[in-house]
């Protein structure tokens, strides 16, 4: 079956999509933008740069370097950045819901016999 | 409010987006590939190869070189493509509809004071 992949364009020009998602998700996981870098085969600079271009995007961070306690260090989602991840999912979800009969019908008319 | 921008994926490494569906359209509407490449700022070159590219991925061809008959050559969208530009944009009106409450409440979220 043919899937969707979705991009958010916001107001201005700052765009979300499946990529950054992803990155802010492995963040939440690993505790580490470096950590979260490499489990998507992205180099540690372009991970940071991400992070940074996302974190001036909107009114708050997304993505904060969380120091002191037990552990020392160590980074995290904020509420927002959270709450970011959970919207955009959510859309996909609905999305795809509504264009599954179409994608099916597409596959049909388009596959190669 | 922030937008969506939708691709599909489909099986192989084939890939339609907004960029290559609204080739397609200007396709129809101007009746050449070269005319439908300057509507969007698109070398010629790049249109060809565009319209190359989606011949190639499906069963059949998206567009074709029309040749002679009253006007002489000339180009349209072959059933298959006009099939496509119609599914993909039904696809896009389904998916923004059932987007459309969190992509508000994402605005909310996110939106500068």
């Amino acid at each position: 079956m043919p899937s969707l992949s979705l991009r958010i364009d916001f107001d201005g020009d700052g765009r979300i999509g499946p990529g950054k998602i992803a990155l802010l998700e492995q963040i939440a996981a690993t505790g580490s933008i470096s950590a979260a870098g490499r489990a998507m085969n992205m180099s540690y600079k372009r991970a940071w740069q991400l992070v940074d271009e996302m974190n001036g995007m909107f009114r708050g961070e997304l993505v904060s370097a969380q120091t002191g306690g037990k552990n020392g260090g160590g980074t995290a989602l904020t509420p927002l950045g959270t709450a970011l991840v959970a919207r955009f999912r959510a859309i996909e979800r609905a999305a795809a819901g509504a264009a599954a009969r179409d994608l099916a019908a597409l596959q049909t008319d388009l596959e190669r016999p």
